[in-house]
């Protein structure tokens, strides 16, 4: 194929793979999709050969998959029209990072953990924390958040700046290094969350934090569903500032208890965090106490040092795990909607009531303060019966989370999953997001077939 | 003229205005930009009304204008190409307090603090405060922030939702109720700050925030801008939250004191506020003194009551009057820059030897935090050589923010004024907002030539 002839000119042989390994290897990620293999994989080095290779993909009129681990949850980074797969790992250095001004800037390929590896002397962090260690740049590309949003904000709040290749191989940059700004439109957050839809990130200016003072965590344990999201609710209103802030549904807390051989209550259980100065922190502790109390907490106990924290917080570490030891031969498949947080216990009562109705095996896990949950089911994939439930059930899921102010997804993303949800979602406003696909890729070569259909 | 007729059909003649005196009120805004005026004024009610208003406008190729209460400071509202002037004082209800949810619902045409006064009853408040009682939809047009963005962000961060009728009288909604979403492209950061230029926005789905528990304020005195800005970087690096951040150079102080007959020092002076529990705050100031004093601060006072905080931030209040009053005849020319916070005490220097060494009058005050400043410069719009040095002295200005990472405007915006520098700040970026503009407007008929040039 001529584009794999010319990208071996531009990147030598040894950075063009076409072995079936590696195709493979990019051909999937951690969700139930089926798998499909791009042409080839390019390991690019500089913002100057991504923009090579986006014009030699321009000129052949192939697809460009970016792609950090393949840890994505929608089918992302699979390339169902074949083309090139752009990996990253060969691009993920720190370039800069600023420490007065709180900001760093990396590569794609870096991992949230490798940076927050290099923030930590400087005291400072990084908070965005999705279950996989993904990359920076699939966590852009997906809008991710994880159990700190609460406090901290999602992807799009921490992006102050992207390089951006587009698809004709133009280079630009979103943002700048201003904490705000009112000058042009604003393209950060047009590109984060895009998926590889609109450009490729080549370099990445995030906004960090310094690494709290004290941290105190605590585990409440409540008699339903509705008694634990009020507690939240009750405490946003009064202001504490709650850094993370976890629910995990009574029959996940049994899926633990049989798995790690403890015996926590089988109840609605909230794992909560809060970050803050030490006698701050006392009086949050002892206002949070007197509010999950009059709201019928049967129990909840706190903890300051770190390790015993960890501890607190085991049952929803292991959740995953628990339920994928508890369903040998089944695949883990997450799915995740949003709602205003007054709609949230609501949502989560009906997702077990819809569970058990439909027969399905699956914990429910909540980011409370942020109106986010994910149902986690072990599925069969070569059981067409119980994938069809499994897709009626999020169907289900979805069309409750849009009937009521919600979103079919609040951090996964769409990639092929969500997609048939996006006009039942946005109505005008996806005709508005297609105007600008076609505007900004009008051969249609990047990540096709992702968010919006091929054209 | 064949559309005003449109018009008076659609809307009945009480509400398409052609008297001089209206078309005057609506050609203008507070900026020293020259005047123009649109050929009618419209007062929408509804949606449906504004929707009709696109369409014929659209039919007929003429200018639609968004106008709120003309409060913007770089000319966005004047109609330089004629055209309909939308005036949304007729659409200013809250439609829903959700306060579980922390959202308020509410018209375009409601200002800040009628919104406030509205929240105050629940317990909850809106933030964003800039100089003017502006209305809402005015501030998201410009992305607006304030004193208190250091803490809570800009508009861009309060947007949940909008619905927007386009240039062809489309509905859109921009967002959703949930606090995050990954489905599809971002549109609601891409319409908060477009100026009217791609949109109309008809209803603004907000986030609120509880009322804090306790405020302190402080003011600080420093030998030098640097030392003040150091401790800025000092406090937000040791994790206190701190909800205001001003600073005030000496200049500014003295013409307080000649205006008020006060007798502060004349020295760089930093406002403080503080928002939190009791004990936290008591802790927090305990900190600040220590952080401050090892900076050099000359003096720091602190005061919990709210009287008594308004009258520590008199000087700050007061600062604009000041100027007005002790230049008489002349016009206050507010212009504003924004620098990663390490670039900022370099910038406010350079601005105030800059002033000197031109012979202008000026007063600086910056959003600290933020890496913000404002010049305020007393003018005679009569002078051709004192306007000429002003647009030199700006030009000074957003060229030094640039070449340092930072942007043109912080929170004013574009409008007229600072269109000459897109190309500078944004380079390729400007042409990709060049092509979604053409492709979601395609005759240009909202708001022609701010941001973009007309094509």
């Amino acid at each position: 194929m001529d584009h794999i002839t010319a990208l071996v000119e531009l990147l030598s042989e040894d950075r063009v793979s076409t072995n079936e390994t590696t195709l493979r290897n990019h051909g999937k990620d951690e969700s139930h999709h089926t798998e499909a293999l791009p042409h080839a994989v390019v390991f690019p080095k500089s913002t100057e050969e991504v923009s090579g290779i986006n014009k030699i993909a321009s000129q052949y009129e192939v697809p460009v998959i970016p792609f950090g681990l393949g840890s994505s949850l929608e089918g992302h980074v699979i390339p169902y029209q074949g083309g090139i797969t752009v990996d990253f790992s060969l691009m993920n250095q720190i370039i800069e990072i600023r420490e007065n001004d709180f900001l760093v800037k990396v590569q794609p390929g870096i991992t949230r953990t490798q940076l927050n590896k290099a923030l930590k002397q400087y005291g400072l962090f990084f908070p965005v924390d999705p279950g996989a260690d993904a990359t920076i740049g699939g966590m852009i590309a997906t809008n991710a958040s994880g159990t700190t949003s609460v406090r901290y904000g999602v992807m799009s709040d921490q992006v102050r700046n992207l390089e951006v290749v587009l698809a004709d191989g133009n280079i630009i940059q979103t943002g700048s290094l201003a904490v705000k700004s009112s000058s042009g439109y604003h393209l950060n957050s047009l590109f984060v969350g895009s998926e590889g839809t609109l450009g490729l990130f080549t370099e990445i200016t995030l906004q960090v934090y310094g690494i709290p003072e004290y941290t105190t965590a605590a585990r409440a344990v409540f008699p339903t569903v509705s008694q634990a999201v009020d507690a939240v609710v009750k405490i946003l209103q009064a202001g504490i500032p709650i850094a993370r802030c976890e629910l995990v549904d009574s029959y996940s807390m049994k899926q633990v208890n049989h798995h790690s051989k403890t015996n926590y209550l089988e109840a609605p259980t909230l794992f909560v965090e809060f970050h803050g100065n030490e006698a701050g922190l006392a009086q949050d502790v002892e206002f949070t106490q007197e509010i999950v109390y009059d709201l019928g907490c049967q129990e909840i106990i706190f903890e300051n040092d770190s390790k015993a924290a960890y501890q607190l917080w085991e049952a929803r570490h292991n959740l995953a795990y628990a339920f994928i030891h508890g369903a040998s031969g089944k695949k883990l498949l997450v799915t995740d909607v949003c709602l205003p947080i007054s709609e949230l216990a609501g949502a989560i009562n009906n997702a077990r009531k819809t569970l058990e109705e439909f027969a399905l095996v699956g914990g429910i896990v909540g980011h409370v303060g942020d109106g986010n949950f994910h149902v986690l089911l072990m599925v069969d994939k070569n059981d067409p019966k119980e994938m069809e439930l499994t897709e009626k059930f999020t169907e289900h899921l979805v069309k409750y989370a849009i009937a009521r102010g919600g979103t079919c997804t609040g951090e996964h993303g769409v990639g092929v999953g969500k997609k048939k949800y996006q006009r039942l979602e946005h109505g005008a406003a996806y005709d508005v997001m297609i105007t600008i696909k076609k505007a900004l890729d009008p051969k249609c070569i990047l990540n096709p077939d992702k968010i919006i259909d091929k054209y």
